[in-house]
């Protein structure tokens, strides 16, 4: 199965569960990940405190409805996870539809899709319902039954980690918290989890991190405090699969290197790229100002701006395998230049060394690629005083980063330069 | 009356008086502004050293005319005091006309025009008229008379102070030593008397100079050697009141706060900003490389670049009350950021604070107000680092700098930053 | 003789010698340029360590040819120095023309053309000869007679020298290792010869080297380490006088003086700035990263960016006079620049200083000449701040350099500056 067809079906089976920022439904996604990868699975107790935040009471729900008289569901919690508002209270009572109206959410510019809603923080309860469906409700009374329970427990998140040759980390963190969602998150987490099969003895250690939104990179970096200071690059990955171009979001430094790097791979194709905003997903957590890290935000369309987004259309279809094969390749291409991104030093820096004696002229294959491969040396050793990295080097001298890499791989053989 | 019309009323009532950058018509106009505004008026010894200047002799006038055959007063003081080149030495005497044109300015390209002309640090005298009046004069004798005294006296410049909560001070300064002329300078006196009167309790130290171009702003500075430390920002007024759009020309530092704030205020409405140049008004001096203060200069049409530049059509009616009021609103909108541009530091800065238990969500109003208001509160939180001041974020968040300055204080008042 | 025409001349005379990296075609070149400048000619023998290189054995030729089994020379060295591969080893045999094909070698694209070929470092032979030569030869043996020799000697390079107020140096490199090539490498040869003749006292010291590329650049590095910390400025000079119009490769520093000197003097023709890059001609060598040195190259076209390049092509008809002499305007007027490019210091930074009284107000000649240098006066004193040189103010005040430095002499002259 080519990897877009494998995320895929991972998209499509993820996707029903009613996750939201507690409860099983994140349990159960995160076991089905658990299936592809090794995971080590955080329980925090309700109550903890982390950072400026408190773990929140665990919400969990079995069934939901409206019914009408004739006892008909009008609307079934087991159709979609997204006709509750997440975290509602238990409700079980009659009302007339005008006063159930209060409780009830639509689209009405989208009268055909269920809107996604949520009060985690409010107590309340309500049903999402598309336009369409209101419409046709008659007045009368209706049964409203909502098997819910809100009470101590815990918040679940979870991680898998490939250990590098450095202890220095480079991040990757999807949200899991949004019920019967495609593209918002679980095209995210398709890529991460193939992202990470991928990886084999990597520089750097790759941590993969599965949490909730907002609440889960706020606990995760209250219990990682030490860590942090470990991690040098990172990414946030979200609404990886729909059919629209790429869009990076730079850290709030702008110039971290993962800024620089994604520039660099995103170069070649269409994408955007938009300058740190302190909204979106969880780099506001990661690039708040104490930790200002080095984290970005890679999506396909950016949150909020796909008509589908946070609506029963960002469903399977709306996910593309090419397209999540496509960000796969791009993330790939980043962490190929990350791993490689060094700083030399040339040894030789009074005039240039002579490469022929070294056998460094015509020793690298056919006509045109040794005279990239020449000149690749001849930048690489030029700028190679300490101060540029090889992507400086390869943006400054309008190379591919391959070729600059591969020129100081000859050269620190040759002893030319040396890290 | 609406402050459009008023200060067009004091802008016709101070325009005739024969100004000078010494004598009684500067303190005629300052008697005039010192009936809107309580002012401490300066009287500098001739002879007084200031800087690299020496206060000159004073220039006073009674009357002068050049007079026909037959005692008819052909260019007469009396109808303009543009008629007689400024700092003229006293003349009694009668020549031809052929003799007497030597000592006639006219303006041949703008023929209905009389020019302005002074000769201030070089003993002459001559008259200036219209070309069309010139043209008409048949040849003949001609009784001269200049009715002027030149002798140890007095420089006069005045100033108005507003205490602030602080010592800091923002300076402005209009020159005061322009005859006849009404947008250059009266506009711009009229428009900083506006501006004085409106404000109250401010957080800065307001300072406004009444002085004459150049040698008054020297001798302000050389007789206020220590205050210039405090001086933190300042505006040079001119040319407030023709129907051309705003121009701001920044300090010579190009980035001071004051070139920032400009820039802010001015981004919606049609207006140039230029890069410092050493020619221009009292920034000049202000700006020289020895004081190199924040102070830029704010004009509508610049200095020499409208066509009844430094002739008799800058009167009256070439200043629009609408324009003036404009002026006013610019300078206004400026100092409300100024007074408020503070640099905070996020007390938080790891993670995002819970802003919902504290009631910042939905704390502020309808709903679109809301969601700007919570936008801005987290720009302020991201951004609150120690580097960055309130001004400094709304440029980088594209907010306006009110809603940015609203959310910082409810920020404030939560304990969530300090200043 | 105008300069155009003496230039011309001189490529013309120095065309056809058979110039090596080593070798009596050197020698010959630089008695010639010897006639018009003193030059100091180093010797260096063969097997001399420089920086990384070694000086390599010296070639020589006195004939060589290929000629057909009537003995006619089908190829004739005496035509054309370019017919021998530069360093070919001495051979004299007879061979089928199937097996001497492999020394043959051709420009299949431009048939009529002559390539220019080398083999320094690896021993071989060979000719060169247009294709349309080469198709008319039967087949048949012919005899191959190379009359050269490898052998330990010298390599060849020499310098002239103006002495200036300073010791601090000024170079400029032609490369001189080219055979009978004419813009590449006389016609830059010949401008420099001009411009030396035409230095009278300089502020700095002006040092022109002729050498072989490369290895001629090497070795002056190698045997110069001290005076090396002398160099403030340098050009490499190549490709001089072809119809192209001027194209400045900056230094590695690309802001260095010279750079931004260049960028000046080039701003109103037709020219091309373009960013360092580590391949060219000598200033590969002098900004490689130990040395880093300010030095830029300067052409006409490019190198290898015009079709005759390194070819018969390039020969005396491909230089224009006019092209050499727009060359060695621009040059003239880089070291005027950088002869007079100080940084003063205001003495009466506090205000603006009295012109008046210093007769410095139309002191300067005409009408809108006495404005502009009033203007530059005024400049010059805004930002002799001591971090700002005269072309930094020259640039900022986007007036001509000339009037700057003038403004800055009169100054200096009253007193009102010091560098």
């Amino acid at each position: 199965m080519d990897p877009g067809a494998g995320m895929h079906a991972l998209v499509r089976r993820l996707y029903p569960l009613c996750r939201s920022i507690t409860g099983d439904g994140v349990r159960a996604t995160l076991d089905i990940i658990g299936e592809h990868l090794p995971l080590t699975v955080h329980e925090v107790p309700t109550g903890t405190e982390v950072l400026d935040w408190t773990v929140p009471q665990e919400w969990n729900i079995r069934d939901a409805y409206v019914a009408d008289a004739t006892g008909r569901r009008v609307v079934d919690f087991r159709e979609s996870s997204l006709h509750v508002v997440g975290y509602s209270v238990p409700v079980h009572t009659t009302m007339p539809l005008a006063d159930l109206r209060a409780h009830l959410h639509t689209l009405p510019g989208q009268p055909s899709l269920v809107p996604y809603r949520t009060s985690y923080y409010a107590p309340t309860w309500g049903f999402c319902l598309a336009q369409d469906t209101l419409d046709e409700l008659p007045d009368g009374d209706y049964e409203v039954w909502i098997d819910s329970t809100l009470a101590d427990g815990h918040l679940t998140y979870a991680e898998h980690v490939v250990p590098g040759q450095v202890t220095d980390e480079v991040i990757v963190s999807c949200h899991v918290c949004h019920p019967a969602l495609a593209n918002d998150n679980m095209a995210g987490v398709a890529v991460a989890v193939q992202l990470a099969l991928g990886l084999e003895n990597p520089y750097y250690t790759y941590r993969f991190i599965f949490a909730p939104g907002t609440i889960g990179a706020i606990t995760w970096l209250a219990r990682n405090a030490e860590r942090v200071g470990k991690v040098r690059h990172g990414l946030v990955l979200a609404c990886a699969g729909d059919r629209g171009s790429l869009t990076y979001k730079q850290s709030r430094r702008g110039d971290a290197e993962i800024d620089r790097v994604l520039a660099h791979v995103l170069r070649d194709r269409p994408h955007e790229i938009r300058p740190f905003s302190p909204y979106g997903y969880d780099e506001r957590q990661f690039c708040s100002p104490g930790y200002n890290l080095g984290v970005g935000c890679l999506t396909r369309t950016p949150y909020a701006e796909y008509p589908e987004y946070h609506t029963s259309g960002d469903d399977p279809d709306l996910v593309a395998p090419e397209a999540m094969a496509d960000t796969l390749e791009v993330i790939r291409a980043a962490v190929a230049v990350l791993e490689r991104n060094r700083t030399y030093l040339n040894l030789f820096p009074y005039g240039e060394p002579q490469l022929g004696r070294r056998g460094l002229y015509d020793s690298l294959g056919g006509r045109s690629d040794a005279k990239q491969a020449q000149l690749a040396m001849l930048w690489v050793l030029s700028y190679s005083d300490g101060e540029h990295s090889l992507l400086d080097i390869a943006e400054r001298a309008g190379l591919p980063f391959d070729s600059v890499a591969a020129a100081a791989s000859a050269l620190r053989a040759a002893g030319l330069v040396k890290e």
